[in-house]
């Protein structure tokens, strides 16, 4: 376990919105909100949770370290892939429930576990009331079956 | 209420991660992460939720709508300080339990309630074990007090 400890969230809102006290608000599971850009691009790669051991453990190693939900488990990303992401800049918002990492990636450049550089290859359309989606090409850049294998 | 009706999220994960259903997953208060861009120079300017009845109106009316979790309420961005979100782009991740919103922001160009562009304006340091926040420097670009009064 790194050794890094948050201090509990000020009730004071200027000292949560403007000081320099570093206190994330993890919600009842223990867990704040991850948005993943490419450094390069900026583009979205993907959106994930950390808790406060995943959190500490990226600040200290400048790799980014996630909790993943469904398995219920600290996760390196990129454990299995080797697209481990290196943190370059990590940043909070306003009220401290979300942060924002800025990173560089390591391999195949893919971040999704379907293959895909981004998470977000499908666009929402709606027509008439009915949502639906579309997507916008992105190939895999490996197989996940390949990279994977059981464990997907 | 939109008339936008979301199937339940199919059990077949193939269909979850390839199909052309939008089928949010919606958590267990209902809501969903929606990480939002400017569809401009790509920034990150916030990250919010929306329940089925926002983002029913978000894909209806183009116009970004959240659920403020603090007021607990349906919340059109932009209805007090003017700076509507019109959506350029609306995506979903993977397993359907992110979106992310790439928009034009109207009037000043701010998003957060500070007064500046994005929420992130506050850099995560570490120092020996201490993490700590650095402002950016980014400076408000609209008084809170004036426009939100007593509001805020």
């Amino acid at each position: 376990m790194a050794d890094t400890i948050f201090p509990p969230p000020s009730p004071d809102k200027a000292v949560l919105e403007e000081g320099a006290v570093f206190s994330p608000r993890f919600d009842s599971s223990g867990l704040i909100t991850a948005v993943v850009t490419d450094a390069g691009d900026g583009m979205l790669l993907m959106v994930a949770y950390m808790n406060a051991e995943a959190l500490a453990l990226t600040l200290r190693t400048g790799i980014a370290h996630y909790w993943s939900r469904s398995r219920n488990s600290l996760w390196k990303k990129g454990e299995t892939s080797g697209n481990f992401q290196h943190v370059v800049d990590l940043r909070t918002d306003c009220d401290q429930d979300a942060v924002w990492l800025s990173v560089n990636v390591e391999g195949d450049q893919a971040t999704c576990h379907t293959g895909r550089r981004s998470c977000f290859y499908r666009k929402v359309v709606e027509d008439d009331g009915v949502a639906r989606l579309e997507n916008d090409g992105s190939e895999p850049v490996f197989d996940p079956a390949t990279v994977y294998g059981k464990l997907k």
